[in-house]
């Protein structure tokens, strides 16, 4: 099911500025009962991104009809909402027309099914050779241009890894392909720093908050790739997984982990505190 | 005009992963009575980008056909082809399904109108704030991902520039918002290495081919932005305006140019041989 600008719709004109220069934002977000999860960091951060790109950003009701007006009747209990923020329509040429006018895309999928083993027994992780470009003016945002992402993707099914790790070019960890990473290291639970590159994920917030709620010591810091050596834990999130257990990092690092207390706690306090997708 | 898939068409369906993840490339094209200039140039470049992104590339015939049956009849003697080349549609998730099928677009849009004095008297160009992030895998195609640019050119209008020139977070000269740069150092012809960063473009590799046709020393080179107090002449290409010659950079470098015969020379020699758009 597809709206676009409150309309149903399947397609979309080709003038858009999402299609032509990826000029737009998007947030993937949790339906539960037809709910968004944890609406208030999505909209945050796409109010963010907007200000950022300089596209008005809709008002939150607005999104949330639009999300409410695609749920078939009645809705299932669980569904993912895709919804992009473009610039909308715009002639040839980089430069935005003046006013634009953004167009509102919301698509409803079925929920995915993953293997209930990636989160009792955790995944195998690769590393990506695909490497994150650094530029501060984009970091953080959850924009259009992907073709990093996409590419990275690329490189998991001949390797058996179910979720790859990316680097900058200074061999700085920063994030999986699709989802944030942790460390356990010591007494600290540590997470790139996301002011270069990557994007800056909703659950991983909730993961932030709540460590530090259980008094864990959470930093946001250069993860060197050494780092993966010698590591406790390492965990991957976002807000449709919540979080996964690495059982594995294949080559070139080849290690396993077997234990994860930490990690095990925070899955199951996310859980209790109705935090999980 | 638009065609997709070589049929008329105004939109296109919203699974399309140009929209989603900016997962394609695209070409623009200057039409002389409907005739593709430069199009061995074009298409190979596509051809290259298209391996590089893992999407099969369409064959030239079919893209020729495509535009051939976009034009108005009879064509007006100058027109701007647009084909963008998209992965196809495919479903949630960055991984490219298996097989993909990719979509092909043009529009055609009128040839665009500049003041006569750019050619003339030459453009104002400023230095923009936004970074280029640097990627090797990415430096030089021509792909959809181009927020960066839309960043650039948004700065634009407010300093008066008709251009911008780009720098990496090296600080190194890398390209116009639209356009390639070009300079003129002592007896040399520079341009910016695009290994990195910056697209290829098609008047650039004609720009370097004539020059080197006229005994100029041409060197892709790292360009320090120091370099743009010191260089006798600077212009910047595309495949739509040729050659415009910069006649001033803006603060915070402030210069201008006044006499600039190496590229008055290559202009005129472009214009002799029928290369200009």
């Amino acid at each position: 099911v597809i709206y676009v600008d409150g309309q149903p719709a399947n397609s979309l004109p080709i003038d858009d500025r999402g299609l032509n220069y990826g000029d737009g934002l998007f947030e993937t977000v949790a339906l539960r009962q037809g709910e968004p999860q944890h609406w208030d960091l999505h909209y945050a951060r796409l109010v963010d991104g907007a200000a950022r790109l300089g596209i008005d950003c809709p008002a939150s009701a607005l999104l949330r009809q639009d999300v409410a007006a695609a749920l078939p009747s009645p809705a299932p209990s669980r569904l993912v909402a895709k919804i992009i923020l473009t610039r909308g329509s715009g002639g040839r040429g980089y430069a935005p027309p003046v006013p634009s006018h953004p167009r509102r895309i919301v698509r409803l999928s079925a929920w995915p099914e993953w293997p209930q083993s990636h989160v009792g027994e955790g995944i195998p992780l690769s590393l990506c050779a695909t490497p994150l470009g650094r530029n501060p003016v984009l970091a953080g945002l959850k924009h259009l241009n992907r073709l990093e992402q996409v590419l990275a993707s690329r490189e998991l099914a001949a390797v058996g890894a179910v979720e790859g790790l990316m680097f900058d070019d200074l061999a700085r960890l920063i994030e999986g392909t699709r989802t944030n990473v942790f460390l356990v290291a010591g007494r600290e639970l540590l997470t790139p720093r996301l002011d270069q590159c990557g994007i800056a994920g909703v659950m991983r917030t909730i993961v932030m908050d709540l460590a530090r709620s259980l008094s864990l010591h959470v930093t946001e810091t250069r993860v060197e790739r050494s780092l993966l050596y010698s590591a406790n834990e390492l965990f991957v999130c976002n807000s449709l997984i919540g979080i996964w257990p690495a059982r594995e990092i294949l080559s070139p690092i080849g290690r396993s982990f077997s234990s994860m207390p930490v990690t095990r706690r925070l899955m199951l306090e996310l859980a209790a505190r109705d935090l999980a997708p």
